[in-house]
Order: structure tokens, then sequence, then C-alpha cells
């Protein structure tokens, strides 16, 4: 059922002894939403805890290092940024089908928890932030800190079209609250780990352009993976960088799941459905990002794909535009 | 004589036939500054003109699509986030000293023009904003455009240290107004060139680190500036990348500029002084951005550079911090 944030806020306030549940591969919203919102609810003298299925990256630590997990049994349990139970990985056995209240701004949230409080703004931190100062909370630096952090890496740094008029106003609040933005956007906007320079490098070198340069792809094999030392997270970095090409409408990753299993993530740009490519392919997704696997080697994987984009530039050359 | 922006404002509304002069080597914020301001002058009927030294790149078409020079005889000029006369290129002849008023955001401004408008914020069409509201101009599109570009490009897509709480605010309303924030920022931060693209893939083949990962240097030669048709704003776009790997405190890009002559230009982390480092190669900068000119082979100038380098670091390691 969904709720409203004054509904939220009046649950919130009569509950103790709560657990907070992030997304699985976690990112700076999910965890900007659920440390926020724990360190916000503990210093009015709530009991409450975070739980995250995965481990939490190194880069997260401005924000994890004042957190210690506390003695308590959880009473109510909340997610945050969580769009389906699924994403809840290892955590959704045991706690998919009893999430009391689900935070998040996912317009395809598949309502599994018992309460909803949706609002399909850039973050989930936004969200969060509203509740934290309807509940008149003071918040910290640390809080600030947080909330800056998912509203800055799922807008891009402000860069994508999600980010709203409101977004920077909560951004410069945030700021005159004493959020670290600058040591915030150095980490997430301004660093490349070397495992990932080096698969980038990697990947670069076997850079292809096909169709008058309309597509681009790179390839990442497990040899790659191995010498670099890349970690998942290196590997997603990867996907956009096709894309960001002048002129390139589709922007191809295939990266080597296993011999002879390609996984291919594409990127377009608006006019070209990547979502409608690839469930050609089998697979699907979002209209400019989305994903398929393919079984062959890789000049066979990479045909089938070219064959398939082919068609689809030629049916875009050919649309009244 | 520096001036108060209510002084700025009552000397341009006794005014008219003005011209607005940008820097060489134009960028987001001296065209976003120059191109709003005339488009509001001449929205309340004054006569203006917008001259910048060097040609327009086509990526600030989006500002400039509705510019046309008019017929008008200058008599009062107004520079836009020119530093110093030097910084009129081919211009300075001509109008260097004879600058009636000067709208600058930088701290170093060499007060070269008759009146300074200066405000050390983030960027000089913040500035701009304020000077065009305080006239009671009303902000259309095309200006909130203007505006948010060089707010945008100057604070790195509100990733650098100068964004304040105030060039948020400014955004947001920017934004209410009508600005087109996704499309600037897809043109000057998801977009790479086709000839930096094969620029970049060219310089990272040949990534070389030094003294245990902390120095990364990468090459430019005049044979790849042939070879992927690269233009000055791609060589310099190449200057961050080094310093972006995680562990690296100098990052050095060296250009050849001639037979046996390259410029180095140096990115450092903060604690080492780019400036300091390249002064003793005869250049300067900044303390975070500098550069300097050697004399040799690529591989002399590659060891004179990393000589100094590999001292600045090992003093670096023997102060206490």
């Amino acid at each position: 059922m969904k709720i409203t944030l004054e509904q939220a806020v009046k649950l919130i306030s009569e509950k103790d002894n709560m657990l907070i549940l992030t997304h699985t591969h976690p990112d700076g919203d999910t965890l900007g939403s659920g440390f926020s919102l724990c360190y916000a609810l503990r210093s009015i003298g709530k009991k409450v805890n975070v739980l995250c299925p995965d481990e939490i990256p190194e880069d997260y630590s401005l924000i994890t290092d004042s957190y210690e997990a506390e003695d308590l049994e959880p009473e109510f349990i909340i997610t945050v940024d969580v769009a389906s139970a699924e994403m809840l990985g290892s955590l959704n056995d045991v706690y998919g089908g009893r999430v009391d209240l689900c935070i998040d701004h996912h317009g395809s949230n598949s309502e599994y928890a018992e309460k909803l409080l949706l609002d399909c703004c850039a973050a989930t931190t936004e969200i969060i932030f509203s509740l934290i100062k309807m509940m008149d909370i003071p918040v910290t630096k640390k809080i600030a800190d947080c909330i800056y952090l998912g509203l800055s890496t799922d807008t891009g740094c402000f860069k994508y079209a999600n980010t709203t008029s409101a977004s920077h106003r909560i951004a410069a609040e945030l700021i005159d609250l004493g959020a670290d933005h600058a040591t915030v956007n150095k980490i997430f906007f301004d660093t490349k780990t070397k495992s990932y320079a080096k698969l980038e490098k990697m990947a670069l070198e076997g850079l292809e352009m096909h169709f008058d340069d309309r597509c681009a792809i790179i390839c990442v094999t497990k040899e790659m993976l191995e010498k670099s030392k890349a970690t998942p997270d290196d590997c997603a970095k990867l996907s956009p960088l096709t894309r960001q090409i002048e002129g390139v409408m589709v922007g191809v990753t295939l990266k080597e799941q296993d011999k002879g299993v390609f996984k291919a993530s594409v990127r377009t740009r608006e006019g070209i459905n990547a979502s409608d490519l690839c469930s050609r392919l089998g697979g699907g997704g979002h209209a400019q990002a989305a994903g398929c696997t393919l079984n062959g080697s890789l000049e066979e994987s990479k045909k089938m794909l070219l064959d398939i984009i082919e068609e689809t530039l030629d049916d875009w050359d050919n649309i009244d535009k």
C-alpha cells in the first residue's frame, strides 16, 4: 500500500528496533539512504541497524566509518532504494516476505512491501532528507554526507536528465550543512582504480567502429579481467564509454562470462531503443541501456549483435524524423 | 577601480552601443557570460555585440545560434571572464587599453580595466545572473542556457571544490527558467569527439607508471596528432587523465611541440605543488595544475621530468604529515 511522507513519519516515529536493508551490488544511493536514516533515527534514541547483502566497497568508508552494528532484535524492517524483493539478494529469503516499509524512487517498484513510500525523484536520499527534516531531526555533517553521496552518484554528479531543480536545492542545503561535496566527487567522479585503468586501456586497444562510426564495440575477455585484476564494479564502469564517442548511436561492451558465453551491455542514444534491440537476442532493459547474453565464440557473438544493430540503424535511417 | 554590483548596474543602464569581449580559446564561462549579457541588454533595447578573438567551437551553437552581429560603433567596452588584457589575444592591440568594465571571477585579475566588477565565485556567469536580475530584465530560456552553460562547465558539472551552495541554488533557478541542462551536460560531459577518442586510445597505449605507481605519464607525439586529427582542445582534455588513476600523486602529459621540444602538463594531488615542480624546469602555474617546456628527445625530456618528480616525491615522503 502506498503511503505519504506524513504517514511514513508517523509510522517510523512509533517503531523501534529497526533493520534497514539495502540492495545487492550496493551503490551510493542505497547506502547513503540506509546510513543517513540509521544515523538520524539513532540520534533520537532509537535502536537501528543497516544490513547490506554484499560487502560494502572501500569507497564508501566516508559514510560508514562511524557505524557499528548494535545488538537488537529487528521488529520493523525498512528497505531503501530496493525496487523488488529480488534486489535484496541473499537477504531475500529471510526478509523479502516481511518488509514493513519500502522507501524508493524507482517507478518500476514491484510493491513487495507492506507499505511503500514512493517518489520518482532523482535519488532515494532526496526522500530520506525530506523524511528526516519532517521528523525535526537535526541534520549532522555525517548525515549530510550520506544524503549528498546518494544524490550525486544517482545523478552522475548532476549531469543526467533526471536531475531537477529540487535536486540542486537539496545539494545547496546539504553543502550549507557541511556535506564534503568535493571529497565525495573526487572519489566517485575523478578517480579510476588501478585495476579499472588497466582494464580500460586493454579494452580501448580493441575498440572497433562499425556502420559509418555509428556503432562502437569493445570486448572484455576473461584474460583481460585476470590480467587487470578488475572487479565487477570496474567492469560495469566500462559500459558508458562506447556511447560517449561522438556520432555513436549504439555502443556495446561484450564481456566474456564463460567459454562461449558473452554478456552484451548495450547503450544507445535517443532514437534507438536498446531494450527492443536486446530483446531480439533474448535480453531486455531500458530504452537507452539494455543487455543480453550470447552463446558462441567472440566472433560469432559479435556478428549476431552487429547483424541486429545494422538492421536497427537501417530502420532508423528509413523512418521520417 | 573595483565597483559593486549596484554600481555596475547603474553604469551599464546609462550606456549604449556596447561591445562585449571574451577571452582567447573561449570556454563555456566566457561565452555564456558574453552571450547572456548581450541577449539581456538587447531585450531592453540596447545595441550590443559580442566579439571573440578566436573562432567559437561548434559545441557552443546551443547558445550562439540566435546571435547576429548588429551594426554599431562601440562606445562602451566590456570584458567578461578575462583576467588580463593579454587574454584578449588578437583583440588586445585594439581594445586592451580601453576596456571600460571588466566582469570577472578570477582572484588573479590584473585590474587592467577602467572599472572592475570582481567576485571570486565559481563562474563569471553567476555574476552576470545577479546583474541581469538586479536590472529587472526577464531571464529567457536562451539566457538561462547561457548562464547554466558557464556555471556547469566552470565547475566540472558541479564536481570541483569551487562549487558552492550558491552555485547549486542558481542552477536550480536556471532549470526552473527552462535551461536545457541535460543537453548542455551531454555535449560537454558525456561526449568525446572521434578525434579525441582516437588520441586518448593512442596515448593510453603508452601509459607508464613510475615510483610505486605514484606517477603516471602519457606522451602525445606529432604523429599521434596527425593520425587522430586531434585539435588543441582534444589535446587539452588529456591532461586530467593521468591524475585520475588511483594512488597517482603526479600525472604528466608530454606533448611534442616541435622536433626536440616537448610541453609537459603536470597535474598533482594535494600535498604536491605542481607549480613548484614545474618552476624547477622553467615553467609554472597553479598548485595542482602547472606546465613547463622541455628541450630534448622524448626520452631525455621524460628523464628530466622524472628526476624532478622522484625528488619531489622523496621530499614528500620525508616531511611530517
